[in-house]
């Protein structure tokens, strides 16, 4: 047996409603099928549970939405209003030809959309269930109504920074010579559920030469006096919509030279992203802003990533602010504006804030100062 | 940015190599794609993070294996032996083809096999970037090597069943009337960590009416004295391996007249069941055993589920202990025994272990006494 993360309320059934129909609207004729996970948390306000059994929520072109549950799954979701939202709920038991009801609801399709993220079992099985359908991904479908965030969403984001912007608030608590970096990161792990987060998604703790390494979790390295720290770090709260955000600390002052110079280029050419947000220009003009400073700079081949990512239910979601994208930004639109500098083998610094397309600029989630914060 | 789970250090890289081998022979002519997750684990001794980029292990029919990744993450995989592994390391950057890449190492094959957690995103994007290729699960492929411990995957599961069952003797501690079923599932969450598991993958306190729903988690409801509770917990150890294993706890005298007697039947159906392991023997013998025993005293209808699951990287994998499955037992297999009765709108009762078949019989990983515990 297993169970799940903890989920606050779903949002209210009309809410719900509005999202189902206009995904059944969006997907044009195409038929969803929707398994556990943010996009299913989002139509219906439970994200399941991920296992070896199917659970899908199945929504035809026409006719009623069903969710296909195991009988043992079904009272995970009584926190969704299901019976307010006219969804039909199959429980089926282990022997019953699961695919078979998912398919039988989607027969006269001739496609069907899956959730980007449902496994290739069930991917699949209902293939074969359907040898005459067409499979295409649900990805870009449901992410024209993700997107756009809601005022609840909003609040719920604006929860999630302030909650985050507490922690980051109490890092000089934890970070100390002597002490390594699994250590300060169990710390940290503790602050960001105690701060008000169901649990600690992720903690980057990269000390050192560890900081040059933008995806570098946490080690047994012992930080030393003249580190420079990345803290990256973040989760959900009880509506689901998550936090990120890195401030780059220094213990004592800084060992190599180039630090305050380079540092102040970084926080330069974060600021320029940050203020360049508005409705209708591009996701990647976000990017080129950070980036032009960086590179005018000299140091545009220390800066290895885009410069951010959507963030809502799903750490990573659209729209992702890196060259190529040309999506115009619309109010409501939320993503990490997080450029990097590493210097390999010695010392990296990343400013992370996410922020909120508005109706004439741009709103932060994240609040904590901007500089190297020197313990 | 985002992190993974802690990872123990990768098995001996001979283990790892004879492990790939057998992969490539089991396959017998059909390409494999791996996906972040157990079985990569299983094969290369670290499990990657699953995220929108592809990473996979791509095991051509013949010519050498391919770990495909995203520049970012490839220091996510310094914990394995690659080189020694003789694994070629492509990374590849935003822009690049990365499906492209992994189809040209996999061309000339007939069918490929994905793992069986694919992320459909990577599932029908590979479909596309080879269009005649069928595509088929890597599960049944990978199950046939994972399916049988070796002595270091045994130790692994010892140490996580001797670290629950710590914790169950510590759930006194924190099990009383007053307290929320959160409360409660928090402090053994703790306690999961303290006790030697990287997290504390899953926590289940189902008190009253709350136990007669077996994958129910926690609540706010309050333990009232009198009360049944069932305590299903579990997660992994650094090697990987998980634990998880159920006791059912009484808060004083139970309420309701029917405890005690319902219970002793579930005790023996369990221990029935362990006893009936032994090689050869089915599968669906072992939950036949257990459920022989309950239906005879007249409770076969609240006893809800299959008697087991298999356990090891994954806490569900094969082999599953149910009617249908006539998979003779070997060696080396790991599974759970873990009837239940369930007696709806009032209380429920489980016990797990999870066990392991040995050359004559069957050794058990959770060693705690099996009658109901009065606190």
């Amino acid at each position: 047996m297993s169970s799940r993360t903890p989920q606050g309320p779903a949002p209210e059934a009309s809410v719900l409603k509005a999202r189902l129909e206009r995904a059944r609207e969006a997907a044009a004729g195409t038929g969803l099928l929707i398994a556990p996970g943010s996009d299913l948390r989002y139509l219906i306000g439970q994200a399941g549970g991920s296992f070896e059994r199917l659970t899908a929520l199945v929504i035809p072109a026409d006719g009623p939405v069903a969710l296909v549950v195991p009988k043992l799954e079904a009272p995970g979701f009584t926190g969704s209003p299901l019976e307010e939202l006219g969804v039909d709920v199959v429980t089926w038991v282990d022997g019953d030809d699961a695919y078979g009801v998912a398919a039988d609801r989607l027969r006269g399709a001739e496609r069907v959309a899956v959730s980007d993220f449902t496994p290739a079992l069930h991917v699949l099985a209902l293939r074969d269930a359907l040898p005459k359908v067409e499979q295409v991904l649900a990805g870009p479908i449901v992410r024209e109504l993700r997107m756009r965030k809601d005022a609840a969403e909003l609040d719920a984001l604006r929860k999630a920074g302030a909650a985050i912007d507490r922690v980051h608030a109490r890092v000089g608590e934890w970070l100390r010579p002597g002490r390594t970096e699994a250590e300060v990161g169990a710390d940290i792990a503790a602050a960001i559920v105690e701060e008000g987060h169901v649990l600690a998604d992720f903690v980057i703790v990269g000390s050192g030469p560890n900081g040059a390494s933008p995806h570098h979790a946490v080690s047994d390295r012992v930080i030393e006096a003249g580190d420079v720290v990345v803290v990256d770090i973040g989760g959900p709260v009880a509506e689901g919509y998550n936090s990120d955000s890195t401030r780059t600390y220094a213990v004592g002052a800084p060992r190599d030279a180039d630090v305050a110079a380079t540092y102040a280029v970084l926080q330069q050419a974060q600021q320029a992203a940050v203020d360049a947000v508005r409705p209708g220009v591009s996701a990647e003009s976000i990017d080129a802003a950070a980036r032009e400073v960086i590179t005018a700079a000299g140091f545009g081949d220390l800066f290895i990533h885009r410069t951010g990512h959507g963030i809502g239910l799903d750490v990573h979601e659209e729209p992702y602010i890196v060259s190529g994208n040309g999506l115009p930004l619309e109010p409501g639109m939320a993503f990490s504006i997080e450029p990097g500098i590493y210097q390999p083998g010695r010392w990296g610094a990343r400013i992370e804030d996410i922020v909120v397309v508005t109706a004439d600029g741009v709103e932060s989630m994240n609040n904590r100062p901007h500089h190297l914060v020197v313990l």
